[in-house]
């Protein structure tokens, strides 16, 4: 039987949760505002979906994770950075997120940006601490840091953000759009899994197919987003609804229309559990996943 | 004989513009503009301080210093990223920065938030680049990676930052005014002497001066920075002179007057080769860089 994956996104989210509670100074610390701005965002009800997708890889080949949250937490530091700089107002100049006003209406721009800044630092500050992170060598710990800075980078998350910036309101074709969603969304998704796959040791041929399993995840993702854009209510999105449309943002639904995204999501979801035929039942936690993205908009 | 100094910091820049030049995608690299951003800045006539006391640090200790061309690259491209980020309209609002416009000015604000996001990150990439950085055991990388991150973040130049915005056009007290100087310029310099001495294999003893070193440089360089707002020429300091004062900046001269803030500059530069008394004639060029450091206001 399936396990149950909402109360193992729960179990896992919680476990999340309380790791970065202990891993982000309180926001008592000074210089004061910096560390409420940071926390404001990171604890703003997120779903955890990195942390916990390359959790679920790490025990998809069998290995303990207790010693992976304080990475899993590092790939939040960085998701939440790029949601702050993203919202500023020369960016996407977005008011809500998560049902809540954006760190820069909160906080004001110049907090916004170092709060960012701030969280984007202390991701590294985690990753290359080995007191912290005894039980990784520090070999393989390097290659960690190396798998995240590339995703998170201007070749990721970076490049992605900039290449959106540039295509607001513009015609964009499809190779455009997929661009946008490999490297501003999947990137990091797929660096999560991989994080996972080379905490645990993972052989070349296991870490290549977890590698395609977060490809494809991450479309699968990115896919369902642009669906909800549209069909979600405010309520279920946190934050405006149709505001790809009205800044012009080109989007899956834009290019095939509801449907037929909603039937690419659920194929993209299907190659995702395709690639892990090789593995066994530990991977379900993945599988289950990759269903979940998907039901989200069916 | 005392090394010309000169001579010293032009072949050692030199050094460095080529390191940087090989290291920083060139400018057609795809996504474009972010890479046209990033050089433009990265490109503007820095002086190259970071990377070169990183270098004399090692030589000190009479280390080679091929290997460590990267990592000190890796300080200019958070030095930079971190000019860029302060520059914007939220931040200090500069138009200039080493006698041209700023970033946001040339690239709007959205590609110099990205610009210094890519910078930040890529750092952070060329860090854990174990390729590149063969020759640096992979614990004392960590090591490495640990003291930068924890410079540039929410302890160090983004704590500094904070407070700077939050004091501008307030009463600042003395205590306040030396927290932003040791964290916003004093801890990525300190930061510097101690990943050379860290690449060199410095033993505690000879780590704990050269810190001492850091310290005092960082904050005599400060000291000469402030002066220089005051006194310097648009043609000399490359942006608006007296620019701090208009933005109601609490400085060194603000307190102490510009006679005193030049004989304190000289004392720390003293206490500066002070700290190097068990070195021998190769810490000669960190000598001549803290004498040189306050020459320059003198």
């Amino acid at each position: 039987m399936a396990p149950d994956i909402k109360a193992y996104l729960a179990r896992k989210r919680a476990a999340v949760d309380k790791a970065l509670e202990a891993l982000v100074p309180p926001a008592t610390t000074f210089p004061p505002v910096v560390f409420e701005a940071m926390r404001y965002s990171l604890f703003a009800g997120g779903k955890r979906v990195r942390p916990i997708l390359a959790v679920a890889s790490a025990e998809a080949l069998g290995a303990g994770t207790a010693g992976l949250l304080p990475i899993a937490c590092a790939l939040e530091l960085i998701h939440t950075y790029s949601l702050i700089h993203d919202d500023l107002p020369a960016m996407d100049n977005d008011d809500f997120r998560r049902g809540r006003p954006t760190c820069h209406k909160v906080y004001g721009e110049a907090t916004a940006i170092l709060a960012g800044d701030g969280l984007l630092n202390m991701a590294f500050e985690v990753l290359a601490d080995q007191k912290r992170l005894k039980a990784v060598p520090a070999r393989r710990m390097l290659d960690i840091i190396s798998v995240i800075a590339q995703a998170s980078g201007v070749f990721g998350m970076v490049g992605g953000q900039i290449v959106d910036m540039q295509s607001e309101g513009k015609d964009v074709d499809i190779p455009t759009l997929e661009y946008i969603h490999t490297h501003k969304t999947g990137a990091l998704i797929r660096a999560s899994v991989r994080v996972g796959a080379l905490y645990a040791k993972a052989n070349e041929k296991r870490l290549k197919a977890l590698t395609r399993y977060g490809e494809y995840a991450g479309l699968a993702f990115q896919i369902a987003d642009d669906i909800l854009d549209i069909t979600g209510t405010q309520e279920q999105i946190g934050k405006d609804a149709g505001s790809d449309l009205k800044k012009g943002k080109k989007t899956f639904p834009g290019f095939y229309g509801i449907e037929e995204s909603r039937r690419r999501a659920r194929e993209v979801a299907e190659r995702a559990i395709a690639s892990l035929r090789e593995f066994d039942r530990k991977a379900d936690p993945l599988r289950e996943l990759a269903k979940y993205i998907v039901t989200r908009v069916n």
